[in-house]
């Protein structure tokens, strides 16, 4: 291992060691022989490893015993080397020729020469968790790990690590701090970006530069998600990006972004309108100003998520606004295509008791026929209730 | 269908019945009954549906006759009316209750659903063609159709659709040369912007803002891969995107990038040296530039690719340099995690014969221990050779 200047924000050694700890105590309470690891999220938090690779498959193998060992492409291999914490010898490449090809996947290789090196166990007593949902885990990779093993069991880990993640240790927090400051700062230069006349894609322009750069102090990293900015109509819908049409008076815009910092993510939305906002939108921004400052209020260690939930519904339900989609979700290191972390959703139903140290992005989208309003607040659960990871207005933005 | 402002770009309603007919001709020489599409890049190729929704589950269902239907989370079902070819009925939303659970998985509902409104044949004598390596499509999702199906057989259909994509339209290629121009662009930008002592997220940000910006004509997209530009060491690998420190003198750095117009994509590839340059990278420099010139000189209707990789390695074989993996591959519409069409390579061993229509990004990527050089085209095949879509000077880029 050669750590390179980009590595100044990897957690501590200790740090990597105590991760690796909590994600042994999970795996033992599944009997889990061996867990195999394709998550990018996941291979960053357990290893540091970060490259744009994972669009060919990778994957790390973690005995119940012994070190985990790193499988990438050749060429990636070498570059693992520049950003894990990983022995060179626990870093291995599989050869170019089995790239994107119909009639054989790097799984085969990889499972074969991992079952050779002796980390990964076969037969009828092992068990084998692979992480069954990851986006960069193919069924293709899947079936290939599965015919491989020698009659071992494999077991969907579900997102096994995911939860490990959910509390964030000290370094963590620091990192989402940063991420907090990129985030208000991209914000503000897209909400003064946002002109009658200017195209979509030069307010986007704006918008990507800023994330890049992030402050003066702190560069910023790639967001896993792109900046959305629908507007008008569209903006009825979530999940648009942008086009090459201007702005136009009359309309309003959700931008919804994150702020990045070494692959740990801070989202926020905030909504605009071009000229004088119609009273239905006003009266909206009020009631979700209103019921965001509700639900962190609500949000405090002890308290059951799906109560923030109500907290929040309480005050929509006054407003004749209803919110049954969930209100936010646990965030903290983000690969494309999500920085959310796909454990805990603020939603009716999800049991989970909120601790210091877990982190989410508290989104209120409204999302109607025609028109749409979003805010957000990025927060870490505290000793006694909220830090707020960002410090904006929170009142619709009028440009007149 | 509400066809908006940013579908300017979407092809006729013909070509996409020209392309379902294309996949349905590939799906009948399979005797597949349905075909389950889960690549963004096919769901757009096929219904110009593009949101940044592939991060929760969503498919096109193909039945070998009548239309298709798409499966996407409900409030992206709203969004799909605004950004594709078909019929709101034939547009389906699942319940929000259904997403990142850990006991239940979207597609077991879809793939009911879609049996229940007879788009999905279910039973023996049914054979379901699914996307088996598509990124978005997980092991999870994969055995819950499996599971849904009633006993009907699953076979992997490989990157069927992304073959059809091979040739491209008139449109289609209008559309690439347009992303050309943004390429252009942002590489000109990209060069002019490294000077020692910035920092590489400040680059970073300005190549970001110039692949958003597009061109005074057409707005650019966003591209399906984050620039690239290792540099010093790390630039002997691949797929390191930037940090936070400044460019120094006496050092290389790689760039590539792509422009991206209406989720096409040209990528391109150059390499910056700050200072005098060693006497390695210039005669590497020219080696490669001869190299690709040869390439490309060789690129036209009827060749087979792995001659082409030939003749690339003839000139670089004389150069005591040698490239085993591939020095391209099939590009067009591109989503993250790649913005290649993950079907012909040019490498040794591929037998595809070229056809007037394909289009490649042709890189020479040389990773060597502690450098590397870059230098890449994206191109056409014309009726003749070769159409270049972007028109830069091919030289290693010396800054003093």
């Amino acid at each position: 291992m050669t750590r390179s200047p980009e590595m100044a924000s990897m957690a501590s050694d200790a740090e990597y060691a105590e991760r690796l700890r909590r994600v042994r105590a999970s795996m033992e309470r599944r009997s889990l022989s061996a867990l195999v690891v394709t998550d990018p999220a996941n291979l960053f938090y357990l290893t540091g490893y970060n490259a744009w690779s994972f669009y060919t498959p990778q994957c790390l193998v973690l005995p119940a015993d012994g070190p985990p060992t790193l499988f990438a492409r050749a060429m990636d291999a070498a570059g693992a080397r520049h950003t894990c914490n990983l022995l060179d010898e626990h870093i291995v490449g599989y050869p170019e020729t089995l790239v994107h090809r119909p009639d054989i996947h790097p799984f085969g290789w990889i499972t074969e020469t991992a079952r050779a090196r002796g980390v990964l166990p076969a037969g009828p007593d092992a068990v084998i968790g692979a992480e069954c949902d990851s986006h960069f885990f193919s069924a293709r990779a899947y079936v290939s790990l599965v015919e491989g093993l020698d009659g071992a069991r494999v077991v969907d880990s579900g997102e096994l690590v995911n939860w490990v993640r959910l509390v964030k240790s000290e370094h963590e927090i620091a990192q989402l701090r940063i991420a907090g400051q990129i985030a208000e700062a991209t914000m503000q230069a897209a909400l003064e970006s946002v002109w009658p006349g200017r195209r979509q894609c030069d307010v986007a322009g704006d918008i990507v530069a800023a994330q890049a750069r992030g402050t003066a102090e702190h560069g910023g990293d790639y967001p896993a998600i792109p900046p959305m900015l629908p507007t008008g109509a569209a903006a009825g819908t979530p999940h648009l990006t942008w086009s090459e049409q201007p702005f136009v008076s009359g309309e309003a815009t959700t931008i919804e972004l994150a702020g990045a910092f070494g692959r740990y993510h801070a989202p926020l939305a905030r909504t605009i309108h071009l000229g004088d906002p119609p009273p239905l939108l006003t009266d909206t921004a009020n009631a979700v100003d209103e019921a965001l400052a509700a639900g962190c209020e609500a949000i405090k260690p002890g308290v059951v998520v799906a109560d923030v939930h109500a907290s929040v519904n309480d005050i929509l339900n006054r407003q004749g606004l209803v919110k049954e989609s969930r209100i936010g979700y646990s965030i903290g290191i983000g690969y494309p295509p999500d920085w959310g972390e796909r454990t805990v959703s603020l939603r009716a139903g999800d049991p989970t008791v909120l601790e210091a140290g877990m982190a989410f992005h508290v989104i209120l989208g409204i999302w109607m026929d025609g028109w749409g309003y979003e805010l957000s607040e990025p927060i870490v659960v505290s000793g006694d209730g909220v830090e707020h990871l960002t410090d904006l207005p929170h009142e619709l933005t009028v440009r007149k």
